[in-house]
This record gives structure tokens, sequence and C-alpha cells, in this order.
């Protein structure tokens, strides 16, 4: 297992990548992107245990509902590369164990990889999403054949891809790319069907970073400090990628297998996150209403109960799809998947609103409340500590920061990042009915309301 | 036990009931109240075993979460009245569990009755909303004493009663009333903390039936049928109720309990029927789209969807519940009650959205189809018929019907008393959020935002 | 014109009309249809004035804004039919203006049938909404060719017809029907063109009325009895249309003519009926308020406010349509169309919120209120009278008949029938989208757009 | 009248203004608050004639309902400053039109502050909120006495204020400022009730600046640059304000009168505001679904039309309201004010799921886009290009900035800054409740409701 320090020099590896248009040397070293390699480094010493044998136990997909429910709070304190990392090798040995029967070589061929990347304790982003080109037409029929990404040349030794990967969160802090296709190919796009690992550090592969970088102290940015993260515009310009890391190429039959099988693990840690989320949006709630004095007022505290109604349905969500888990065939568990995405659905969908009553509680000082630099300054200070106070036992630096923390995540670049994460993260709020619409029950619903509505005899 | 003819004779004890005006001398046998007698009766004759020992299964909290689980596709197939007792006597064990440490005796008399209950197989329906006069005074500051039920008079051999209680479903169809106070009492309102089970019969209790009674045939109003519910405003004019049916009297300090404990198994046999009719929704919508011929169309896919969703999140909070039922000192089990009122509220919140849903699915035809009638009349049946095809594999008289059945489901004087049952059953919106409140766990997302915003150093 | 009396005698024609299966002779004199002839004869008895010069002066479009704006509370007090009436003579008016340039024939033929009309002071429901059949094929691929209403034959004199029209409000209480085409039609759908006037005892005119007719007295349904409306099925078995009734035969062409047309003048008849509507929802979420004593209770007066900011949206936007109304090449004026639209679309979509809100703060009694005849029976009235009265100032039976209203007008076949109606009113949710989406400046807003997002040298 | 340049200078006059912790000594030449004085420069320049006769036109009440209308789109161009400065002038002459009956002196005071504002030609921010500490204590009885802005010392030639007021949009940027009282004051708190026209330049007025100073090129936030804002948090302390620009003092009888006349206007300058934005944002969603090619799925559409439909309805209140305008005593015009309010609600209540449908059609390229600098690097620029391209018509940097334009405007520090702004602009959705509960009819509905139940004999 590698320490923070191991991590931080294994990523000074020549990679190319950028940020507002520099091109960045050393990601842990630069001013704005090295304080995400911080993050990542902090994990790696918190799970750091030395010796051959040592292996993170988080990154193996839990052995039974138990372990999963355990895991949870684990996976909440984890930034997001590592929690990233946990899902990428999750999902491989999701597609192992699915397609071992179809085909032995290519389960052991990512099984070992598995082996290989738990031992090396690499961490992986994952890349699905491409460009796309014309939404109406099929890959096979893109003006640009790139759109998405595709084999654009095979030797003995390897294959070489073209082509671009989009909201790469981490790309930039990982060392291998899981690259795999973002949807079902048909028989005629083999050269679309390519699941590979490709190191971030590969000739050609170019990742332009994109992130909201806190540009005040800590104490004014809570949330941008500690959930910071950048996401990259991933191209690879004609790399090549040897034939071991090439999990699946011109397997159409295969192509679906890798996003579906990530998508179940996505959502797992989709739904763990926005579970926090909400609880943090009750309490920011709950203080704000102590904090301005007005939390026995009946219609706020209506908002501030639906807030409570909003956090508990997210976590039935999450309950039920672990109570409900399934067993892969190789023994491992994964989470029930028409629960968390339907909850993925009713938390994306309601999040407005739910920032809505924070905001109506909160006030307008979210927006104009002063920044710490101006309560540091003793010209303006104390007056400004005196009139944000509202009564003896709130303090107005105190009432201040909490303002400035309401700010920092529902209204601000990393409040808005954040916003459209939980509505865009695993697809969109599309990509969630999809699955529900293949996963829930349609046959008995449809013999149940034919049976109330008397028609039984026309069935 | 009862057989379903037993139960007709036992209710025709000259109990003194009313519908539309008019005095009911026996309920069964009555051209209109009748049909909820042959529902009960029905169920009773499902549920029958002979001998002295036998008893109902049901009529027993559950012994652990799988036995929860397990029954509730047969709650789902139960009569409300039955459905109803099932409540009534869990509630009662939970009461005797939570009072014996301070009071055995009266944990005594509970079970006792219990015991007794069970062995003659009666029905008891649940008497909790008073009248209320006055909702910003409490009972005892009043200007009419009797706005709550209360003791009037008391002898040695038992109390006399007066007052009004509101909403009671089935009361004219059982044996027993179960009489409990509808709230917290204060130290001064000892004569409105009374429990007791008041035969229906008794000299003084007047019942005044209110319901939806089916117009037309049973193929066009399929739900009015088949789920035709009497609620009673129950009146007691002073009526004596003697001392072993006491269950407490004069203890402001047990006046709670009662209720609290009701909400608990109200509120699972609350969700369990608001997964049913969510999933009934999603079929009827599911059918008409069919029929109309539009089940493709992207937004009125969107609409099903949104049903479904719907359902599923209604569904994953029954699942949350069960997974972490609880148990009681007794050793049965009851549902977690925070899952199970997020859900409620969510469901109750929701409904009206979603039968809006179906409504813009099914278009006007739901009310302006013609009845059944209609297509029986050779004159005007075939016309109708071809009319209402819309493809050959479509049949006019089936896609009419299945209108009728949205009608009556949804547009009816069965659909409106089912909306309001939706929103108010278990004590509305409000009631829901009360208990949210109670028992969401505010003091860690309070902790968990202060962490968040760098603000724990003013914990 | 007509007094009630006479129109009674007109419409005892012998036409041929169904209720429940029954075949009605003379619905003047039917006891269930009977109701609505009651009220389209008391608004012949309003406005009848003697003389061969007399006419209905609304029987015309409006020829100022303000005109329109001084007729908006004649409408409001008006039966459905004879609001019907006024939108088929301005429709007519609107199609003679608008196809006055192409074909003065067509013009004259329309307009002399609109003086004829007045002058006879005849009522004309609306035939539009065809059967449909499958609604993924347009009119002329059904297999079924007689899903939409067409020509079947043509002779010198007249045509003949055959299919049938769905939801025609007042159908069996109209002397002459307005069929127009539901749709535009392609060159090829000449037989589809059809637009006539169908005097009502046509031979091989059927209609089947559908209605929620009143079971209790008006005390107890105040709604059903005033608003009582029957909705036709009507079949045209080969029905014979002389020349001078036929407005316009094959000319694809005209065929969109007449809907949009009349789509005008329905919606501002629409949005002031949902006005209205909005309005007396406000009215009796305060009174019940009051009666139950919460009124000043935050979160009730918050849900209060809403209603009331519901009433007034939809205000403005009839304010908005009336002081935007457009001038018509022949001197009338009529609404504009975004603002109707729009509006309609805001009232339907959050019809059922609102009423969620009046029904969560009234309570279940919605639901289980004795109706009045238990309140006249004098062995129930006078304690139903005690229990239901809140305070000394608000009177049992009162309270009580407040809840019947409130369960008649949003909880009841009567109110299920009109939540249908404000939703699928004006051809539902996607219709209003339609016309916005062709009224709406999209270009305006695009352009804008471009230039806030600085991107005006992409234009 | 002034140019922008003697504006520029006009405010470097020694205030005491600070920015991110900084003292601010010349806001007009200082890189970040520079560019807000640039934004006020500019409107000087366009509205500059010269002669010591000239005013400039918008500086007064409108004198026409056409009047309103054909100003709406002018000011719609103005920058933050001299918008709300027409709302000051206007405010003040709607005060004096108000309190002249009761006190000439007052009105002349006001009246002739304003000709000299005029003439002039200076900006005046509005200073209303106070700080306010217990939100359930009225002013007089805070344990902090200057929670609210008071007179602590009266002197024959003017008062001494101190307090603090919030949310102060452009206090840096004006000359005066206008500085009333936040609410209805009580007999004995006539020491809060003082209106009064303060320099920020004078001694003891504190500003603290707080707003989103875009970080990027133009290009890359087009938003934060045309629409930057500070607000101020200005503190005064021991103020010494001269008699001839005290408009109000201890007169509690007329406190309300401001904060009340200011909000007649600064709904309708919100409301334009509102209206502009909401077809900005139908704009940007057509553009993006143009551009991402998914402008014809039918769920994408309906999301569109929903957004015009918003924007509709915003501008039918504000056509409602300007065609109900009223007439002032003193012959100018105001609009209607329960339109303009119950519009705002509509759309600060919606606001949120609107941004929610753009998003939702955008996709998450609106976080993860590259910035303007990545697609200028010759290295990363051509790739980025070909990538976010998605037809031979939708070229890849236009598509770029569509994204980064959407992410400027709602998902970013100004975002989140114009969110709060909509939400809380103008008093929140309370006080938009709290203004319709004045204004709307509600006899007129209860009446209506108990003619509509049958219960006029109760009334």
């Amino acid at each position: 297992m590698m320490t923070g320090e191991e991590y931080r020099k294994s990523v000074n590896d020549g990679r190319e990548t950028y940020f507002r248009g520099r091109r960045i040397h050393n990601v842990a070293e630069d001013p704005d992107l090295g304080r995400m390699a911080d993050h990542v480094a902090a994990a790696y010493d918190g799970w750091y245990q030395p010796g051959v044998e040592a292996r993170n136990p988080l990154m193996m997909p839990p052995s039974s509902p138990e372990e999963m429910r355990e895991r949870m709070p684990l996976w909440s304190r984890l930034d997001v590369l590592t929690k990233v990392t946990v899902g990428s090798l999750s999902t491989l040995m999701t597609v192992a164990a699915r397609t071992r029967e179809q085909d032995n070589d290519t389960a052991d061929r990512i099984t070992a990889y598995v082996e290989d990347a738990r031992l090396r304790d690499i961490r992986i982003p994952q890349c699905i999403t491409d460009a796309k080109g014309d939404r109406s037409l099929r890959p096979a029929l893109q003006s640009d054949p790139d759109a998405y990404v595709r084999v654009v040349d095979r030797a003995p030794d390897g294959v070489v891809i073209r082509g671009a990967k989009l909201h790469i969160s981490g790309a930039s802090f990982g060392h291998d790319l899981m690259v795999i296709p973002t949807k079902r190919m048909k028989p005629d796009e083999g050269q679309f069907s390519i699941a590979c690992m490709v190191p971030v550090s590969s000739p050609g592969v170019q990742v332009v970073n994109v992130g909201f970088s806190p540009t005040a102290d800590e104490r004014e940015q809570p949330g941008s400090w500690r959930h910071l993260v950048f996401d990259g515009f991933v191209m690879f310009n004609d790399v090549f990628v040897p034939t071991p890391r090439v999990l699946s190429d011109d397997r159409p039959e295969f192509s679906a297998t890798f996003a579906h099988s990530l998508g179940i693990w996505e959502r797992l840690g989709g739904m763990v996150h926005q579970v926090d989320q909400a609880e943090r949006l009750v309490g920011l709630a709950l203080l704000v209403a102590e904090a301005n004095g007005i939390q026995k007022i009946s219609h706020i505290r209506e908002k501030i109960d639906e807030l409570a109604i909003f956090a508990t349905i997210l976590r039935a969500g999450l309950e039920a799809a672990v109570s409900n888990a399934h067993e892969s065939p190789d023994g491992y568990y994964y989470p029930d998947e028409l629960f968390t995405n339907a909850a993925k659905y009713y938390g994306a969908a309601s999040y407005s609103l739910m920032v809505r009553h924070l905001h109506d509680i909160a006030g307008g000082s979210i927006s104009t409340v002063p920044g710490v630099a101006d309560f540091d300054n003793p010209d303006t200070g104390e007056g400004l500590r005196k009139y944000m106070s509202t009564s003896p036992t709130v303090s107005g630096e105190y009432r201040a920061r909490l303002f400035l923390a309401i700010r920092d995540f529902t209204a601000s670049d990393f409040g808005g990042w954040n916003q459209v994460g939980v509505l865009q993260g695993g697809g969109g709020l599309f990509a969630q009915r999809v699955v529900t619409r293949g996963k829930f029950d349609f046959d008995a619903a449809r013999e149940m309301a034919l049976d109330e509505a008397g028609l039984k005899e026309f069935l």
C-alpha cells in the first residue's frame, strides 16, 4: 500500500494536465490542484498498512448486506477519488462475475487487473461519458467518428484509442483511467466497444481540469475546501493501450455490462452522499432558524420538518436497497437498484426545493454577510459582530459564519457545482427513470389494476 | 371463532345506528349498510377455524420482522374492519407492555381483555378523535365540557361517559368500540383520561353512518363496491361502562400511551394500503396509456415513470420501517416510526399530483364515458363499443370500463373519500410532521452541520 | 327570443337521447335530466325580451376590450349551455372573418346562419372531439374510417355524415350541434373536413348522456345542484345534413380554422370559470379555517395565502389577456391567447395542490360529516349540532353544511367531474402547451439569451 | 446632470468603505469595486443632457399607465444603482403625497429634497433592513437597543443616529443613503422612527461591501460582468444628520409609510427584472437544447414549454399590475400591488424548479466544461472544439460558452447571489404573502363561497 507521500510522488509522472489554460507540471504541488491531492493523500495515510500482504479492505465489494451497511459511514468520510476507486474496482468485480460464464478469459483478465490494482494500491477514475456528438445518431452514424471513444488501430501488443471522455472526477489525480463504453453498442459498433485501463501518464492523454477553486480562507468556504474536486475533460489522442490492460475489445455484446455494473455501485455511493447532504441541509436549516430566533414559528417549523422528511425518505431508499441487497454469482452483495434509483430520482428532483426552504429560512444575509477578512479587520470587526448578533447567546461571528457556510454549500461556485452534480450525477433524472422503468414490476401493477378494475376477464 | 353467518347474527343486537336520516334496525340486512357487513362476514369465513382453541393468527402483533413482512400481503386483502381490529388488538398489547412497569393491574386488565376478545373473535373499531370544540383551547377549558369524551359519573361497578368520537371506520359493524383519549391530557384533565371498551349495543351509543354508497352496478364502480366503508359519527349519551371494560380512568399519565401505541400500528397499516394504492395507480396509468395508444410518447412515459418512482419510494419507506423494526418489552415487533411517518407524509402530500398524472394520461373520458347500462342497451351499445375502441386489439367495452374504473377510484364520491383519507388518515400532514419531528435525530444533523460548516468550536 | 317555457317545448322534439341505459323521451321533464333543462330555461327567462327585433346581446363577440371586461361577470352567472352557445356564435363569427378573404361564400353562409340562430334564440352545443381511434395514426389511416366524423355520402341537397363526437356539454339540451373538425386535416382528408350545424332531432343522431346526478337534497350538494351538467356522447349514424347547414365541406384548408377560432373563446370562458372557482376555493378555505378556529395558525395562514395567490395569478392572466385583446378584421375583440393559455395551464396544473390545501385545512370531516337528513332527524340532530359546533359563534349545522359543501365541490362525483374538467377542459395540459409554444416569442427569448451570454457573434 | 466622469470624481470623497478586509480609498478606481462604478458611470453618460434645466426623465414616477409601460424596457437596461435611485425618488414622491394631508411640512421637505436630488443628479441607495436582533421582540424591547437604527441624540441643527442597515445594493456607489424605518413602529418607538438622507461620506458611516467578483474573463462569466453588484453592510456609528436631510423624526405614525411606499416601486422594478430573467431562462434552455440536438424530444419540449409558461405568467402579472395602475393624489401612477405581489411570489417560489429544468436539459457540462483559457490555449483548444461540437452547425466553442453562460447565470457565485435575490428580494416569500393578504379581497371570496355553499342565510 502507499502512504500519502508515496502517492504524491506517484502522480508526478509527466502526465499532461491543464487548469485554466495553464499546463500543470505536478498536480500534487500546484497551488490550485494540489489541494485535491492533499485530500487523496490524507486518505492514503488514513488507510495505510505496511507489508506486502496489506490491502485496503474497502477495495472489494461487500460480502454481506451487513458489511455494506457497516461501510457506508466510512464512505461518507472518503475523498471523492478514493470513493470513485472503490466503485471502479467493485464494478470490475461485478463485470467479471457477469461475463465469466460467456467468456472465462475476459473474466480472468479483469480479475487479474483488480488483484494487481489492489496490490499497487492505485486510484482509478471512471471514464464513461463520451463527447457524443449528435444525440439523435448512434455512434456508428456520427459525422465525426471520434464522438465516441474508439479503437483506431490494433496491433499484436495492444490497441490505439481516440476520443474524449467528459465529467471525469479526479482524472488528473488517479493512476489508471477505467475507460468503458457509455452505452450498449450495436453489432456494427465493435470499434466503440472498448474497455481498457489507461495510465493517466500515457502519451496522448490530455486532461483539462475544471473546478471550483476556493478564493477565500477555509472559515469562509468550508464546503469548497473540504469537498473540493476537479473534474477532467479527458482527451485520448491516439493513445496506445497494451494488451494486458485491454479488458474487452470489439465485443459489442459486453459493451453495456460495464456501464450497467458501474451504475449499481455509483448509485449506492451517490445515495450515501445524498443522505449525508440532506442531513446537512436539515442541520443548517435548524441552526440558522435558531440563530435567527425563528425556530418556533409554525411555517418555519414546517419547512424544517419537510427537510427532515426529505432526509428520511432518502435514508429509507438506502435502507431498503441494502436490506434487499442481491448476491452476485461470486458471493458479493450489491444493493437493490430499484430502490436506489427511485430514491436518487426523488432526491435529485426535490433538491432545489429543499435549498429554497433553507434559503427561505435563512434570509438575504446568505448573500450579503461580510466575509471573515472583514471580521478580522479591527476597524470593522467589532461593528459586524455587534450587528450580526441576534441575542446574547448567538454571537455575531458564529451567525455570520453560518451564513457563509450556507452560501458556500448552496449559493456559490461550489454550491452550483454541487447542485448540478445532484441532478446529473449517475446520468440525470432521465437515466434514473430508465433504470426504474427496467426494474419496476409493471406487470404486477398492471395485473393488480386489472383485478381492482374488475377487468381480469380482459387479461 | 365466528363464521360469517354467526357474525351477521351477532350484530343484530338492537344497536342504535342511522344512515341518511333513517334508523337502521339490522345493519347486516340493510340494502346500503349490508354490503359492508358482507365484506366483514367474508373475512370471518376466510379465517374461520373450528374448535375452542382456535384463534385468528393475525390478531396478535408479529413476533419478528419476518413475520411482519409475511403478513403485509395478507393485510392487503382484509376488509377495513378486520384490519382495524388487528390494529386495535396490537395497540392494546403495546399499551400493556408500556404500562406494565408502572401499573401491573392496568396491564393485566388489558391483557385479559385482549385474550377474551381473541377468544370471542370480535371486531373492534377505534374511537379516538373527539369533537374537539375550540381548537385553541385544551379539553378542560372548553365552553362545552363534552367536546372531549369524558366521565360524567363514577359508580362502584363502572363509569358513565359522554361525548362524541368522529371518523370511526366501521363503527356500526364491530362489537366493542375501543374508546381512547385523542391526546396527552394535563393533570387536571382526569375526567377526559378515559380508555374503555364499549359494546356498540350499549344503551346511549348512537352511530350516524356516512359512506359512499355505490349507485350503479359493480362493473361500473369496482372500487366503490370492493372498498366500500361506512364511517361512523359516534355519540355517547351518558353510556354506562362496567369496570372490567374500563382500561384506564383518571390517569392522565397514561392518556397519551393509547393514541401513541395506536399510531405505530395505524401507520404500518396505512403504509401497506398506500403502497397498494400507488401500485394500482401505476397499473391504471399504464393500462389507459396502452388503451389510448400513447404509451410510447416520451412525456407520457415520464409520467408513468414518476408514478412508478412514487410507488417505489412508498415501498422503500415500508421496507425500511420493517427492516428497522423494534422489539417491544414483551417480544413483539413494531415498525420504525420515523420511516413510516416520512413515507406516509410523502405519499399523502404527493397523492394529488399522482392522480393528476393519471388524469392527464387518461383524458376527459374519465368523466364522459357512458356507463355499463348504456353498453348493455342494445340500441346504443354497439355504437359505443365501436367508437370507444382505439384499435382492433383494444375493445371498446374494455376501454370504457377502464375509464369507469379510473373515475370510480379517483374522480367520484369514493375517489373523493379516498383522497381525503390518504391526506387525513393517521392525523393529516401535520400529525406526520409532528411524529417525524419527535423521531428524527436533529441533534446528529445539527452536529454534522456544525462540523461541515467548520463551526464545531461553537458547539 | 324564447321564454323558458318555449324552450322546454322546443326540445321535446323526438330527439333520441339516453341516460343510464334508458331512452329519455322528453329531456325537459325527465327527473334526472330535467334539472339541467331548468337551468337553461331560467337563463332564457332572465334574458328574454319580447318583439321580433329582440336579440340576446351576449350572443355576439364583444366590440371592445371594455365590453369584454363588462361581460365577464355576466358569463359567470350563465348556465353551461348558454355559455357554450355564446362561444359557438363567437366562434362562427371569427371563422367568417378569417375565411372571408379566401372564400366569400363560406363567410356569407356562416354569417347568415349566425343571424338566423340569434333570431331563433337557439342553443348550440359544440361537437369537436372525435372518437380518434388509434392516436398514432391520422384520420385517413385509421382501420375504422369512422374514427373521425366524415362525409359518407354527398347529394345535391346535402351530405350524410357518420362518426361520433365525445365530451359534448349539454348535447341533449341544445337545438343545433355545431359539428367541426377536431384538427388540421391533410389534403387527402377532405371527407373529414366537414363543419355543419346538425339539429339534435335529426334522424340518426343519438346522444348518450353522462352526468353526476345529485342524490341528496340541495343543502347537502349545493354544487351538484347548481352546476349540474350532462355531457353527451354523440353518435351520427348516417345523418343527413341539408346544404344550408353545411358550413364547409371537403375544404381541408379550412379544417383547422374552426377549432382554432373556438379555442380563443373557449379559453376565455374557461379562464373566467377558473377564476371564479379559485376564488371559491379561497373562500371555502377561509370559512372552514374560521369554523375550525385555526385561521391564525401560521402554516394554515400560509396555505390560505397560497390559495389567494393562486386566484390572483389566474385573474392576472385574464386581465392581461383582456388588456392585450386583439381586434379581428370585422371589428370584434378577442383576448390574447398567450396569456389565457399560460394562465389556464398554470390553473389546471396547480388545481390539485390547491384542493389539497383546502382538504388539509378542513380535516377529515369532509368525508365523515353526517348528511342533512341526519340533522333533520330529531333523534340525532341535536347531538350532531352539539358536537359539530366549535364555539358559541359557530353553529354545528353551519359547520356541517360547510363540510358538506367542500365535499360536494372537491371530493364527490361532482368534484371529480370538475377536477377532470379543470385539467382536460380546452384540451388538457398538452393542448395549452402547444398553443403557448405557438404564441410565445421564442425568437426574442433566444436573441436575448444570446446577448446576455455574450454570444451575439454566433447569432 | 453629471457625466460619467463627473460621477467617478464625485464618489472619491473619502467615504469609508471596505472589501474583503481591505479599506478601499477610491471605489471608482478599485480593481474589484471599480467595475460597478463603470456600470453606473455608463448610465450617467447614456442619459446625460447639458444645461441647468436638464433632468433625467426617469427620475420621476410615471404620469400615466402608458408611460409606465413605455419605461419598463428602459429600466431593464439600467444598472442596479440607477434603477434603485428611480425607486428611491418615486418612493419619496409617494410618501410626500401620502403625508401631505396630515403634515404639510414633511411633505414639503421631502419634495424639496427630491427637487434638489434631481438637480444634482445623484444616486440614492435604499437603507431599510435593520440588524433586527431578536426577531421575536420589537425594537423597543431589544437587549441591544441599536438593533434597529435609532436617534441617539438630538440637537437644534440635526440628529445623531446609530445602528446598521443590511443588504444595501450599491451602498458604496451612491451619494445619499435613503435611511427609512423597516416597519411600523409603536408609539413608544419614536427613536426608531427616523427617516433621513445620509451622505455616504458622512463621518461615522462605514460600508462593508460584499459581492461576487468575477475571476475569469468576460466571455466566461458574462452575467457576473454585466450584472455585477456590490451589496453593502452599512454601519452608522453615531452619524450626524443635519435637519434639512431629516425627512421625519419621532413620528411613529409615519414610520410605515416609507417602507410601504417603497414596496410599491420595488416590486414593480422587481417584476420587470423577474420577467427579463425568466425570458433569459427560456432562451438559454432553448439554445442549449438546440446545441445538444435534443430540442424535439417530447419531455425536453415539455420543460421548455413550462419555462415559457412561467415567463408568460410573470409577464401577465406585470401587465395586470400596469393595466390596473392606480393614481396617487399628486397625479402619478403606481402599479397594482396585489398583482405584482402574487406574481412575485409565484416567480420566487418557482424559480428553483425552472433552473432545475434548465439544468436537466443542459446536462453535466454546465459544471465540467473547460473555461475559455483552455480554449485559447493552442495545446488543448483544438481538441476541446472538436469534442464540444455536436454537429457541423454547432461549433464547439459556441456550445462551450453557452454552458459557461448557464453556469455563470445559475450555478456559480453570481448564480447563487441571484437565486437568493429572487427569493429574498422585496422581503422574501413571507413578505409577499403578507401584502397579498392585505390586498386580496377575502370578503368577496368569503361571500361568494357562502353563496355557492348555499349558506348565505348564515352570513
